[in-house]
């Protein structure tokens, strides 16, 4: 049996007009901005406060994952053909790829089988600049920076051991990881260590997406955080007065893009922040702007739901006033098989005993979930592999918790297989949403509100604060930060900050080894391990397998 | 008396839709792919070579440049309305400018004054995406060279210290001239020293300009030579399979973009390298894109006739079977009080005996025009310092040398101020053009075209090959490419290799250096003196002084 690639289902589709699918949602043709035949940007005044409180926010989040990923994008574009085909008006908002992986090894992020956003090219590619934008932005503040420390005019005396900011490049390129700059004499600045992360690392991408306006994008822009002058004070890029400049180049990457499912069926992608280092999901405008024009919202956020869910409700719900009524929380019945102790080769083995110590994951999950009061309903992203006394088996366990576990066959057979997932979802919505509660006060204690999420959420007994995380504490607190959100980076592959311990694992502490800041965003980022801001390339990088025709066809992407 | 900026011109202006340029120049909507309502992608396919042949193809490009340039591109947009104002269906035809002078010191470049092309903000800054396109096609390369000199499948035994491929951006950014990499252990890739040039230096820039079809550019980037191996073999882009992934991110950049000047009239913009260390001019397919559309197209290249008219005619048009049938030569009253012997602050003072003295400048490149077959059309860019007795003196002396010396009042007046000099150009390519004839022939030996540069176009008694260069040759002659274009980096201040002769030098030898190579654009670079690759900020950088509002109107920007 043979199946077509990603880019092969993408190709065969039709597209129709983007004015057409702008048309679904009620948008007028001169509202927007086209980029090409399939592609347009849609104007802020788009966004409508009261048709947001009216309609209906769904996150699709999942568990534990292993490191293939779950599906949560195929998910939540399947989920958004299936919702429209039962009747309901619905947009998926979606995050923007990345280039580094698309060329490395992960690959793009646009879905896949008959679960895409098309094109599929472009959005993997550079689609409309936005990324493009963000590094820009991002590097002017850089070269600003660099600027400062040699020029005799407006020289803020900064230190350059505590400069803090880093410029960014969209490409896995390790050699910039760690770098000298500055070199070769006076005419070049003054030398310094430094390094390169990767585009969606970059705290300006952060910053666009919890921006709620140009103004607040404004705003945030200057409080970015850059380090201290040789007397200790705190310099921002304010002080550079650069946060106009970086507006400047951001002026179109604050306008969301519209694009279409493989179901003619509107998509929203805009904005792509790191999920391990940041908040991992798309801008607060893009949601909002989905709620403004559609009934139902279909949004996904990275890594698990002790991740993903987490701070897509503490910190993008709780600053932007949204009110999720649905969480679908994906599950595989491979990662469940991972969980109960399969080793890889055999994740593709049906395997019950595995599944049945597995669920313990899903259940804390679950039961995560409805800390935030919301419920949850568990959608299986059904594989060949699986056997139906294992999908039989969540779904009793499941039932057991009061949660409906629903088949998602969206990969395979898009809104066809995915419509008893709506169903199921719009059941949630209708009859059992209420109002969400985040699990910390953004008002609370630092050092409590971190305390929250690492008992609640995953289970830990206590937090363990490094030497120099207390002191980032201290500092924290006298820069006056103490009111931010919290921004876990932690291990997506287990509750703890052990990669090793799967399932539900108990008994542990997790240890903060140092707190960041990211002030423009307006959050802190405890660092419970070590965080890859730079991607490699692997031995063969996907690069080299990649065609493109002379009439531009492309193979190879994926 | 206080003039608007640029900006607010601009601004002022009412811009059309852009499918209404589109046809006026008979494209139709379904044809083009719209980038917002005011720019738009054009598709190869429009190229039509036997229209080609019947249009009319005028480049303007300046006597020696003083810092502030002789407003090549005012001249150009102003002769095109002009040219459309009697009658003439003229498209213009320029480069993109680059983001990082924009936020340093020179500004953008949209022309000036009433002479502008529009969205004057938008082309200054992402435009459409074309820049970042080639920014990360060139920066893939380095990572792909960087993954291979660490890994061990398909290890190419490339010798670190002979790789001469360098990372790109498009900043103006001095710290990162000079820069080791690769630090910080066995996970961060192989140390070595580098350096990023600003993207307009990319020879990724270059190849987009000087390729002719999409089948061409791919070829071209797998002709890109990196360095050699440890036993001294040449290593390319095509050992590392790179050329389809980096076709693939020029996928749409190689598209030429139409916009509008503020009299309505189409302009194509499309690509952007240094005229320095480049070809200082916009892309063939660009060229061809306007005279395939328009009866005449008016186009520029960077720096004086020397260098910018002397490559565009010998490489651009050599290559691509272009025959220009008038040169507009620009000349500002004040160059030729500097060449004259006017110190800086007399630049603005009338004083005709050092317009005299400096009219030799001019003088010679005249002469330079005509050894290419083509006759010339002298444009006095009008300033307000300029005295009538200066004006008539330069139309004297032009006319004692046939040519005809108008008034340009582009700045001023628009296409109002510029009909004169159109009436001339029409003259000359109605009246006195033939078949064009480059300076050298691609198949004569490298140092013989060298020379020919040189001594014809310099007035040089000869060149000096400093032992390095020798070398050079050697290596280039063994690599097979003496077949290459001469692609000359000089200083553009004077005829001669040293800045401080300005006039008309003679009794000089100049020096090459040394010689690079740009395989894929198929052109060597001899370096005659220090060639800037990425400039810095300035003390009070341009965007200190740049503010935007929440309704996205930009001042400061020019």
């Amino acid at each position: 049996m043979s199946y077509k690639t990603d880019i092969e289902i993408a190709q065969e589709a039709t597209l129709i007009h983007i004015k057409n699918i702008a048309k679904k949602i009620n948008i007028d043709e001169d509202d927007m901005e086209m980029y090409g035949k399939y592609k347009a940007k849609l104007p802020l005044s788009l966004i409508n406060e009261s048709k947001i409180k009216n309609s209906n926010l769904v996150l699709v989040t999942a568990l534990t994952p292993t490191p293939a990923g779950e599906g949560k994008t195929t998910v939540s574009i399947g989920l958004t053909e299936g919702l429209n085909k039962i009747g309901k008006q619905t947009t998926v908002v979606l995050r923007e790829p990345s280039l580094g992986p698309v060329f490395g090894i992960k690959g793009g992020a646009a879905g896949g089988g008959y679960s895409q956003v098309v094109p599929m090219e472009d959005i993997n590619l550079h689609f409309t600049g936005d990324f493009n934008a963000v590094e820009k932005a991002n590097n002017l503040l850089s070269a600003l920076i660099d600027n400062n420390l040699q020029s005799k005019v407006n020289n803020l005396n900064i230190d350059p051991r505590t400069i803090l900011w880093k410029r960014v490049i969209d490409m896995n390129d390790r050699a910039l990881r760690d770098i000298t700059i500055g070199l070769g004499g006076t005419a070049n600045g003054i030398p310094r260590q430094d390094g390169f992360n990767i585009t969606p690392a970059s705290e300006v991408m952060a910053i666009l997406c919890m921006a709620t306006d140009f103004e607040d994008l404004k705003q945030r822009l200057g409080d970015i955080f850059i380090g201290f002058t040789f007397d200790k004070k705190p310099i921002f890029a304010r002080d550079l007065n650069a946060e106009n400049a970086m507006a400047i180049l951001l002026k179109d990457a604050i306008k969301p893009n519209l694009v279409q499912t493989l179901e003619e069926n509107p998509a929203i992608i805009h904005g792509g922040p790191f999920a391990n280092i940041a908040q991992g999901t798309n801008t607060i405008i893009a949601t909002k702007m989905g709620l403004s024009l559609s009934d139902y919202v279909v949004t996904e956020a990275g890594f698990g739901a002790d991740l993903g869910a987490e701070k897509f409700l503490d910190i993008k719900c709780a600053a932007a006033d949204l009110n999720p009524k649905c969480v679908v929380l994906v599950a595989t019945i491979r990662a469940l098989r991972h969980h109960g102790g399969a080793k890889k080769e055999e994740y593709n083995t049906p395997n019950l005993e595995r599944v049945t110590e597995g669920f313990k994951n899903l259940e804390k999950h679950i039961e995560n979930i409805r800390k935030f009061n919301i419920e949850p309903v568990v959608a299986i992203n059904s594989f060949i592999s699986d056997s139906d006394e294992e999908v039989q088996f969540i779904k009793d366990a499941c039932a057991n918790l009061g949660v409906q576990a629903v088949l998602s066959e969206g990969w395979a057979k898009g809104g066809e297989g995915t419509q008893d997932l709506a169903r199921a979802v719009v059941d949630v919505v209708e009859n059992k949403a209420t109002q969400f509660k985040p699990i910390y006060d953004w008002k609370s204690p630092m050092k409590e509100k971190i305390e929250t999420i690492a008992k609640e959420i995953y289970g830990a007994d206590g937090v363990v604060f490094d030497k120099k995380a207390a002191l980032n504490l201290k500092r924290i607190d006298r820069l006056g930060f103490n009111d931010f959100a919290v921004c876990m980076a932690k291990t997506q592959k287990s509750f703890s900050d052990v990669e090793s311990r799967i399932g539900r694992p108990t008994g542990f502490k997790v240890t903060v080894r140092e707190i960041e800041i990211a002030a423009g965003a307006r959050f802190v980022i405890p660092i419970l391990g070590k965080m890859m801001r730079m991607p490699g390339l692997p031995s063969v990088p996907a690069s080299t397998n990649m065609t493109i025709d002379n009439n531009g066809v492309i193979s190879g992407l994926s």
